[in-house]
């Protein structure tokens, strides 16, 4: 349900958070120059919810995101058009309140509908406190973002990467949180006071998959990559006793596997695979 | 074999490539600003090669990861150096050349070893040239980068997502190419005189899991995120009939499992897993 007007871009001089440097080196002999910023690194944080059986992910306007649209918009016009067209379908698919994006304001032929600006992604943040530690950051965030109190112990760290290796060459730490309605304390949404708007979206599990390689969907590769993670490494302990619905929510495809299958049957082969997948990690 | 020296750092007041942004928008009526920059979106190829079954990579020195270990370094000496040492192990028992990498020179005891710039990335390259389609850049990228001839019409589009959604929100397009030692034209390695020096390095299918997760070889998401996308996609056409030994690799741990047990009763395992996944798919 974003609403994006008064758009203006201008030259960032002095900019508190984007501050490029160039270092020259020898590099095996060869001068070399390269230009780059300096930035913090980062956690995210894979959450699934074990009473709804979804995972919890951050909905919000990114402008840089929005910007990138736009500029691909002023080049290719008719191309983008019909890319943003397809993007709202897809994101309208997903959650109703993405279908009330509203486009801009002055000029608005130019300008993308509000939602090529909102992504999904994880739950996440900057690691700009020295005295915590990862975790705690990544438990800070949970609670901020997303509304529950998890404790650092039962954080289960998934692994870590370099993020944007050309410009910021930052390391970020992924971890995976198990909740419960339980844990929940607030409704999260971010710190208003630092200016964030976030909205805190459920995706079933039973839905996961098709979310993430919807590409009409916008979400960062955590995303993809989290979920696909869980179906490999956490579904068995989790998926099992039984899969939940979740009120309110619309799937994006009927799924009519359950009508047409008995459940026993389903949980076999559910079984079987876990097993078979263990041991072709062993052997392969 | 990176050697690193004469290392300076100056700002970049004026880059061709970092062109930082303010965009001053309303959201829902509350005025913002964010700091962003331009930038092109990009491809990324993950590349297996049916001759060797290896996952082809491309390994680099990235000054902005380098930079960014230097931070850390300064910000916490002994936790970083013990890291750097960490890595360099690690590192080494991948690949023989990169126990090659030494350290940079002046204050060499300030600056981290070369090796902690080096990090395994995807083929990839930006989409800079706007005559040209997704697949024809990809095609570009495995040509100079890794040496090998594929038509466009052989890769397969695995997804999209969005990179950087903080500071550039750049879209990257993630392709699978399959290649043989047929498709081979030239040892790759870049565009010297675009100043890349990159190693090209193959990683054996029946080790790529242990490699995708094993933190102290520095790498990006792309290569943990494809290399597991493969594992549940791609694996079944490519894997039977058998493995292959690739000559002068030394695995990261020995695979003790082919020694057990026989090859027959493993595949009809990994069929039966293939199975079950499919199923599995379908109810969940």
């Amino acid at each position: 349900m974003e609403e994006i007007n008064n758009i203006e871009v201008v030259p960032c001089t002095d900019s508190e958070y984007l501050k490029p440097l160039t270092v020259h080196y020898n590099q095996n002999g060869t001068k070399k120059s390269w230009d780059y910023m300096r930035t913090h690194d980062s956690v995210s944080v894979l959450i699934f919810n074990t009473t709804s059986h979804c995972f919890v992910l951050v909905k919000q306007f990114r402008p840089a995101v929005y910007m990138c649209e736009w500029e691909r918009a002023k080049s290719q016009p008719a191309k983008a058009a019909a890319a943003a067209e397809k993007k709202e379908e897809g994101a309208a698919e997903v959650s109703e309140a993405q279908a009330g994006a509203s486009s801009a304001g002055e000029g608005s032929s130019e300008w993308p509908p509000a939602c090529a600006g909102v992504t999904y992604e994880l739950c996440a943040g900057l690691v700009d406190k020295p005295d915590l530690t990862l975790e705690e950051i990544a438990r800070q965030e949970i609670l901020e973002e997303c509304g529950f109190d998890v404790p650092t112990s039962k954080l289960k760290r998934i692994t870590s990467y370099r993020s944007g290796v050309g410009v910021t060459g930052a390391k970020q730490t992924m971890f995976y949180a198990e909740v419960s309605d339980d844990n929940r304390v607030s409704a999260g949404g971010g710190e208003p006071k630092e200016g964030e708007l976030i909205e805190v979206v459920k995706i079933p599990l039973h839905e996961a998959m098709t979310f993430a390689y919807n590409e009409r969907i916008p979400k960062t590769m955590g995303v993809i990559f989290s979920f696909m993670w869980f179906h490999n490494n956490m579904a068995p302990r989790t998926l099992l006793p039984h899969r939940r619905k979740v009120p309110g929510y619309v799937p994006t495809q009927p799924s009519n596997a359950e009508v047409r299958f008995p459940g026993t049957l389903k949980y076999s082969f559910y079984l079987l695979y876990v097993v078979c997948r263990h041991f072709c990690f062993i052997f392969f």
